[in-house]
């Protein structure tokens, strides 16, 4: 017997919550399906279809089955994407899920959760399973069939 | 112990295939998730959601476990939607799946197949399972994230 | 002193008429601007995005100064494409404004009024000023911007 | 005889400009078609239509035909749409015409120009002929037919 060994998702370093009442973790989220969209707000791709893509997914899934969660990732204009600018725009785009600001490393532009999962820019998207392997990672656009798809196999295992 | 007692599909009554080298049975399909797409080739909704879906389902899933057929159910301008008009439809809007025309009733306008499914107009996706019962059986537009978890939920079924 | 001289738009071929009381002649039209859509009912393109703008025109403008014509210019697929399936095509696709079917060639596939006009294939749209002359000739698609534009400006002409 | 009488288009009051190597004035444009388009960087509609509209004309046009003018009206969330923000949003955008930065007023939230033109929103999009007078004053969406119409109109005047 084997299996194939998927890759425990790592924990998420978030120094900010949104949309929560307190501080979410990924352990918490066992046995539900995470659908992890890591994002900044003056990404235009994230903002053309990555963050509609997030909401159809939040729309469309019961929330106790699958958790969708933002992850603000800056690694770039980090002066004018902090806290105070991320609330305006989670406001204005009216964004319901949870949102975790991605803490920022000491070494370097790139936040602590977007180096641990070696996220290669935004949008990215990231399924986790109920036992909290990572079973997808896509940098970039993907169409809805695909994550659809992906989600609904996630579903139904145990 | 009890299951849900999904419906068995009627079996296809079918008066011509395209691009099949011989005709189709649904029986011949069991252990294959099966997309049957109805529609009618002077449909507007058809030609703008529901015949572009059927194709990129058509191109996300492995052939040999996900087999999209269309289904040509002509239930109103019999006359100017025969073989001759869809087979340069099929030709113009380069659809590559299996298309069976739907065997014209004695008895009304509605052909047959269109009639044991009790479909309500154009277009219809009905999701079989690998045994052959339905699972998703939906008149009108439907989003992608929607079908893609349906499709993905049936595939990791035995 | 010296203008540019624009071509005088030949006059139509059609041998049927729909969404028309009568024949309509090019010459009757003469100080409105008059926007030729030449489409075939399965060209793909111009149901994707032919028909949509001539629609589109056909709401924007005021119907006594712009004068939306669609023309039915089979030139492949003519068994399936004859009055009868245009006239449920129309139906179907709730076109309202006049549409002339290309009166048919002897000599080869192509109707007369395509073979007058040099067209290239579907969809073309053409624009003709108030005194009859072809300001614009276009063959594919074209955002609605330039042809707005190009409406507006025949639009100030005497 | 009379003539309907157009509003000259007031003056800009601009803190600062983007894509532009000096101030420009409205004054300095006569003879051009302005197209002024008034946006916030955190404003979704904007985003999705206004801004793609103003770049289509930029691209559309000539240039030394049509001046495209972003205005940057921050009447809301002020303390994160500031000059470093839109700087970055520019970048991202990849925004090529000039853009002025509205004046902030010492009364209340809605910038100088923004009340000037008595704008009610963003996207607002004006259209000012070669004079200097106001021919469009449009708050919210509007499509680029009757945006390419209005433009056509303009640049056939004297």
């Amino acid at each position: 017997m084997s299996t194939v060994a998927y890759e425990l998702a790592p924990p998420w370093s978030i120094s900010q919550w949104m949309n929560a009442s307190e501080p979410i973790t990924l352990e918490s989220l066992r046995g539900s399906v995470v659908v992890l969209h890591a994002f900044q707000m003056l990404c235009p791709g994230c903002v053309a279809h990555g963050i509609p893509q997030a909401k159809s997914i939040y729309q469309a899934f019961p929330a106790d089955r699958v958790k969708v969660i933002g992850l603000h990732t800056v690694f770039e204009h980090h002066d004018v994407m902090g806290p105070l600018a991320l609330k305006a725009f989670v406001q204005e785009y009216r964004l319901g899920f949870p949102i975790g600001i991605d803490q920022s490393s000491e070494k370097g532009p790139i936040p602590q959760t977007m180096q641990a999962y070696n996220m290669q820019g935004t949008p990215t998207l990231v399924l986790i399973d109920k036992t909290g392997r990572i079973r997808l990672h896509h940098f970039g656009q993907i169409d809805d069939l695909r994550v659809g798809a992906a989600i609904g196999q996630l579903l139904t295992e145990d």
